[in-house]
């Protein structure tokens, strides 16, 4: 074996790559099989998170990629990583670049003939588990091979960066301390992005050149993608250079700048804010930025990068001299704040909601009443709205709140994270609420307490009761991981106008800690866009019966 | 198509075989893909749990199906079914009969081009998910044509039942309420078991029969696979005509009555009972039931089955005059009940709780001190204990605890329910108490209180902390989910005399409901099995560092 200039622990190396790319704290659970991993993780200047469960870390990860580019988190063989298999899938289908580090046993373990190891299926097939994760991982690697490690590392860390993708690194527990050159860590990892190919670049440029001189209304509709890879800035430089009306679907809400005149609002079909149906399927030219599948026209340029694409437009679009309609203005339809006594109802809470935020919030809407309700809130400038729409897994953004408020931390921009969640779903992961209270963070969490899973009851009506959950004092809930109420406060809001109280309370604003909110509304009552997609759905049910 | 005799939806279908298999309560979570299928459960007669998760519903339906012998989950397509994924396997590795119905989209749907549907990887390709469980499932079926249906569900539900293995029946929400022939249900599943090859039977048994007669120590070691496959009267009745002296792993301690002069005791290599290791390794004929692979001699009979292969032991073998040792006796270590006001220590709790237990207990111990501290315990004749010790998923006992007093309150055999688990562990998936509550079911939950992970600190020594966990009020965490303490109590003992007064009291010996107990422990404190074990592991790491 060649000698090491530097002879560094293969973890340091990995640790030190992580902190280069700004990750600052690491989530999981410690396992027998990833404790060798995580012993020098405190002196590679990292922040172990400790979630409760694997699930939960996984969705914290997500979160802490969504506001800082990229996240972390580290399992156990086995029975640790598949229990973080639903966030690993949903950063893959949401883009969210996760780097998903597995602890395994020890390559040493795996000669021993006819040696049942625990975590396993029993049988020695060990690779069972990672091939659960292939067709969700933009890159995986095995590190069996002090000498290949390096570069193994270098290639998933890039590729978790510039796919915002997540990828997954096992290393066996007797390979995390084994020595890898550590010299290399004074180059920086190349993050170089993908080219187009230039000849079907300039086809495809001159070609909208072409579309955009024609076009009588073209507009711009800014999708995931485009606000998932890293490209916020060149997204919103090429919106501002068009001079378009620019609108955005659900999973890119919050992306731009609902202050400026051309912002046209919140197109979700029937879902969609007043006015914007009708003028995005009016439009004769929809430059649709980022939407699952890029395509220009109906036909599709699988050798186009959306980066380079969107970069290229920026240096050869000419936008002067296309037709620009205007659109209509969003406002948060609740202007005067009502102050009365009456239920806190769907319809009025959303609007409402917009004039306590503030500009820079995060904020986060678990997938249910509040993820449709957030389409009627107009947001501030600068803010950044958190879901999972596509992906939609219940019980996400608790635990995605705990990741975003430490990355907020960590920027120390003074951001707010602010959740919206249904009872429902918050009794799937709502432990993560210990960990925000032991890493002392902020987060305000109001939770839609309406007995159960009412999306459900709007989408497919029934006499069943297995939309009801139990009744939960979620206060008491905050008190098993706060006992002295040092770091934590709850209310309980029924009326309109003890809602009103509660936000125009400079405490509550401004509070260091978390502070619950339970906001009851009725079972049965669900936001306006919502009301007009289910119908649209049970319409189309009854058609195919 | 041809007429129908008689009928009934596909999901009443599925809902009336399961009923025959003494299923009476299916464990699951709604989501949008499986609404169809739930909207007749009630009508079938079943109960509908209602899970907090779909982690905590798989092992829920695990801890239900190791005490009647076969449970059900059902979970939504993608999101859902992924989150149960750790269930599964554990299901698979420590065989446990669970039916995992997974409810997906609309096949009319999947027809439709460009639709991107949510809960998936956006791409349409949709079996990415069920791929995952391909490899611990004992099959799989996807229920896309309602007139194979019937043979589908009954080849699934015979599988599952004669493997003790999990299947897999994907229903899309269309297919739920096609109808399909009812007039099958008539007639019974057909449950029959595999038979030996005969001709490789006998040659085993005249094996056995020689080895026996020269053997001068034989033994029997019960170990998983005897406990798990629904032949628990044969292999008693086995080891009863044996006349030999008999032994369980810790797998299959509890099956076996440990007040008989014949019971061995525990073999667990370094951690077995006094005198154990000595007498099963000294022995010159081990008759090993159901470990993992079933070999005798060192060769291996692919073509034997278990049960198959004890019913002819049963008939053929003869025991008279077989050499048969005595062995040592074991009791619950602490007969005197001390009543002093030192510190509980784990030395002391595991024989000592022995005391107060009853006939026909059900005991769940979770992966950590108390899966290890139970080893010195002397189990009551009749009673049953639930680990998950290859598997060894932490957080799994407390949702099984929920599915196994559920069973029993069906069985009305009046056997109590009894968790002793690790607050690290307790984290993991506390929320099914919830679930424990609104099922009104009654739990004794014993939760050691030690700061976290203490069998991670006494395998791998280190001075960092991610082995702490943030500290819980676990009182107060009761109380949420009971806001006017009707269905539940709590306690806390730190002394010996505290726990003593407490298990000497009627009430909590005989109350309604769930009890739970804080039970303060040092966390470094180990119980001595796992301390012997632990010294063995950490020799042979430094051996070969």
């Amino acid at each position: 074996m060649s000698q090491l200039q530097e002879p560094v622990p293969l973890s340091s190396y990995l640790w030190a790559r992580l902190r280069q790319l700004g990750v600052q704290s690491v989530h999981g659970v410690p396992g027998d099989y990833n404790l060798s991993l995580l012993d020098n993780i405190t002196a590679s200047g990292l922040h172990w998170v400790g979630n409760c469960n694997e699930l939960n870390g996984g969705y914290a990860a997500d979160g802490y990629a969504r506001v800082k580019g990229i996240g972390a988190i580290v399992t156990t063989g086995g029975v640790g990583e598949i229990s973080a298999i639903n966030p690993h899938a949903g950063a893959f289908v949401e883009q969210a670049s996760i780097v998903h580090i597995v602890g395994t046993p020890a390559l040493k373990l795996r000669d021993v003939k006819d040696f049942s190891l625990h975590h396993t299926l029993g049988h020695g097939k060990l690779d069972c588990f990672s091939k659960m994760f292939a067709s969700i991982s933009a890159a995986q690697v095995f590190l069996y091979d002090a000498l290949q490690a390096p570069d193994q590392i270098d290639y998933a860390l890039k590729t978790c960066w510039v796919s915002s993708l997540p990828v997954y690194i096992e290393i066996p527990s007797d390979m995390a301390l084994q020595s890898v050159e550590g010299a290399r860590l004074a180059q920086p990892l190349d993050l170089s992005y993908p080219q187009n190919d230039k000849a079907t670049e300039s086809i495809v440029l001159s070609q909208l050149r072409g579309l955009l001189r024609k076009a009588e209304r073209p507009c711009i509709l800014v999708d995931m993608c485009a606000t998932r890879q890293k490209i916020d800035t060149e997204v919103r430089q090429l919106i501002s250079k068009s001079g378009l009306p620019a609108f955005v679907t659900p999973l890119a809400q919050g992306f731009l700048d609902e202050g400026n005149p051309m912002f046209g609002g919140l197109y979700a079909g029937y879902g969609s804010h007043a006015g914007v149906q009708e003028f995005v399927e009016d439009s004769d030219l929809i430059i649709h930025l980022g939407p699952l599948e890029t395509d220009v026209g109906y036909a599709s340029f699988p050798n186009l990068h959306l980066r380079a694409t969107i970069l290229a437009m920026l240096d050869w679009c000419d936008f002067t001299n296309i037709s620009v309609k205007p659109c209509v203005r969003l406002e948060n339809g609740v202007s005067s704040i009502q102050n009365d006594n009456s239920p806190i109802t769907q319809d009025w809470l959303w609007p409402y909601i917009g004039h306590w935020l503030q500009p820079k919030d995060i904020l986060l809407t678990d997938t249910g009443t509040a993820s449709f309700g957030i389409f009627d809130t107009k947001l501030p400038l600068g803010s950044m709205l958190i879901n999972i729409s596509l992906w939609a897994s219940i019980g996400y953004s608790l635990p995605s709140a705990q990741g975003a408020a430490l990355a907020a931390r960590e920027l120390n921009g003074g951001q707010r994270t602010i959740l919206f969640q249904g009872d429902g779903s918050f009794q799937l992961t709502c432990q993560e609420i210990s960990t925000m209270i032991k890493n002392r963070l902020n987060v305000f969490i109001f939770i839609i307490c309406n007995n159960g899973y009412t999306i459900e009851r709007e989408v497919h009506k029934t006499s069943e009761t297995y939309n009801d959950i139990a009744p939960w004092d979620h206060r008491a809930f905050l008190r098993a991981f706060d006992p002295k109420a040092q770091y934590s406060r709850s209310f309980r809001v029924e009326t309109k106008s003890q809602l009103h109280s509660l936000l125009g309370d400079e405490l509550f604003s401004s509070f260091d800690g978390v502070q619950l909110v339970e906001v009851c509304m009725h079972e049965f009552d669900v936001p306006p866009p919502l009301q007009r997609l289910a119908q649209v759905i049970k319409a189309s049910q009854n058609q195919s019966k």
